[in-house]
């Protein structure tokens, strides 16, 4: 068993990596006197997998579990969803004491947090994350958060988990094209914080499943991982500064995201585009050598992610996204590059012409 | 000029009373770095009263101000509304160092800053109170939120604002009867924290209009209010302990305004009842003086301020509205109780017999 401890003073808690951590979850809840009734959010096909596992721990140690599922998917990530959680706390009379799990993946997380930090001006709120990206990034650093019709996120608040218990194990279930998209965040660390990270998976043979990536490489993927992040968000937890380095990537990644309407990338794979870009522009404006660069590429390729566009993506519509995405600050869109791998800079001086002929070079051919 | 320091460490701001405090309002945001963009929520009565000098003050400092008008009234303090303060958030491309003026009463105070706190995750939030609930009360202390069809205040979030700016003058626009019911607030500062206060209270002749308030004791209740609450946040910012102290009157109070269904009763006066029931409770369980309650109470009646509930409201309902109140802990009731003018205790050693009693104490005569 791994823990990896959140710094962030009166909010600080526990990341807790082990196979039975599932099982665990309930002493350690009593541990934190996390009060008595407990409302589990899960979709219902992960529900099938470990609810009633997780709901007979929980009632064991005591607990009262009252269960509240949302329909798998992105398109649920909506106030509408939030509102139905808060019937359910009201009907199953939740108090201030009481604690919020969430048990799935990212889009599960992010609303189970939303209506924790929402709920009674805020309530417990622990993760179980059960996908990849989930568990080296959404359940890490306490940003939750809904989509508004016209933007992914616009909606949240920050507000941290008192425990996150992750089971390797989860991921067995896991299908393999969302594996290989929470890849894309794995390879994120290792380019903007931690270039050991980055040589491990450079020497991997295969990454493009987790059958191929052996016990010691998933469980060193997942604690590096976090502690990436526990390590950025500890230094920067409302994103005044630093925490930002952690949407490289993302600022090109959600504009695709947003263009194909959700429905041609799912979030990591946007996100490897992005990286591929975002690395292109850095080369073009001289701070990151081409061959490191490559190197990042060709890890997101062993991985079997996308690096490229469809070739009917309108340049000009990305760049309008840009304009409106919410890490614009006064009107400029900045990016997060990389200098070397392992480290990254962020500037708002990048041309429109360079990120437009970086658009271009993602471009599928005709 | 006075100034008042809510000390809540890195999330710390300052309460500005002073009549010119509308004027200052753009050069303490400068001050303050608040970003450039602001988008002023307000009612549209407030708005005609107040909107234009707020505006051209922020407009004159170089700010670029946009407007969001609501409703008046508590049917208004709705999740929807929140979405359209989005929505124009979203149209005037507002960004995380953009900054909500909450320019109005508690509604629209409560509401701005549950939108400031979740719009891409909390951006600047400032108050500007114009009736004397939301000067003494609302504004201070970082609650925000919307009702829930079920119950009051449900949904919401601590998120403190960055500056309160109080203009006591706005008061003179203010009906009689919210004015009286900022009163009730005032009257229990002095109960639970405040004993000079209180005394200053007792001595006036008229405390039912602010014609007859005079100049000085306006300013001071105003100011030792802001104070009492500032002290009493500033120990316990989410309500963990000592905050609770400033639900005293709530309990029973909100119970009335929801049987009521919030159309017999504004919210100050449903308190006014609420600590009338509860000195009864104290007075019952021997901690307080028959004395000292009969004090309180001829306050509450100086000030034209309700006492009694009508008689064909059901004890029993008020009963079953406890159990699901928000601050119920572990199933149990909660009240707080006076011991002596000044001061009060947290109990919920209350049985639902003397609820019964002192509910029936303050039920009109048929």
């Amino acid at each position: 068993m791994q823990t990896i401890t959140v710094n962030l003073a009166e909010n600080s808690y526990d990341i807790v990596i082990a196979p039975g951590s599932l099982e665990q979850l309930s002493s350690r809840m009593k541990e934190l006197n996390l009060g008595k009734k407990v409302l589990v959010v899960s979709n219902p096909e992960i529900f099938d997998y470990y609810g009633k596992a997780t709901i007979q721990s929980l009632e064991t140690a005591g607990f009262e579990v009252c269960t509240h599922l949302i329909p798998a998917g992105e398109t649920h990530k909506t106030l509408q969803s939030i509102e139905k959680i808060y019937d359910t706390a009201l009907e199953n009379y939740l108090e201030r004491s009481s604690t919020l799990i969430a048990l799935g993946g990212g889009v599960i997380g992010d609303m189970t947090g939303f209506a924790a930090a929402t709920w009674l001006r805020g309530v417990n709120f622990v993760q179980v994350p059960t996908s990849l990206l989930a568990i080296v990034d959404a359940s890490v650093g306490g940003k939750t958060g809904v989509n508004h019709p016209k933007g992914k996120n616009l909606i949240g608040a920050f507000y941290q988990p008192k425990l996150v218990a992750i089971n390797p194990l989860v991921l067995k279930t896991l299908p393999e094209r969302e594996f290989r998209a929470g890849m894309a965040e794995v390879i994120k660390y290792g380019v903007i914080w931690d270039a050991d990270l980055f040589a491990k998976l450079e020497q991997a043979e295969r990454l493009d499943s987790l059958d191929y990536l052996g016990e010691e490489l998933l469980q060193t993927i997942i604690t590096r991982s976090c502690q990436a992040k526990a390590d950025v968000v500890s230094k920067d937890e409302k994103e005044v500064g630093l925490r930002a380095i952690l949407n490289y990537g993302h600022t090109i990644g959600h504009a695709i995201e947003s263009l194909t309407e959700y429905e041609l990338f799912i979030h990591g794979e946007a996100i490897a585009i992005g990286m591929v870009a975002a690395g292109k522009i850095a080369v073009s404006l001289g701070i990151w050598t081409k061959e490191e660069a490559k190197r990042q590429d060709d890890v997101i390729i062993k991985t079997k992610l996308p690096t490229k566009i469809p070739a009917d993506l309108d340049t000009e519509a990305i760049l309008e996204i840009l304009k409106g995405d919410k890490k614009v600050k006064a009107s400029k869109v900045r990016f997060i590059l990389p200098t070397k791998i392992g480290t990254v800079t962020i500037t708002d001086k990048v041309t429109p012409e360079i990120i437009t002929e970086a658009i271009k070079a993602v471009i599928s051919e005709h």
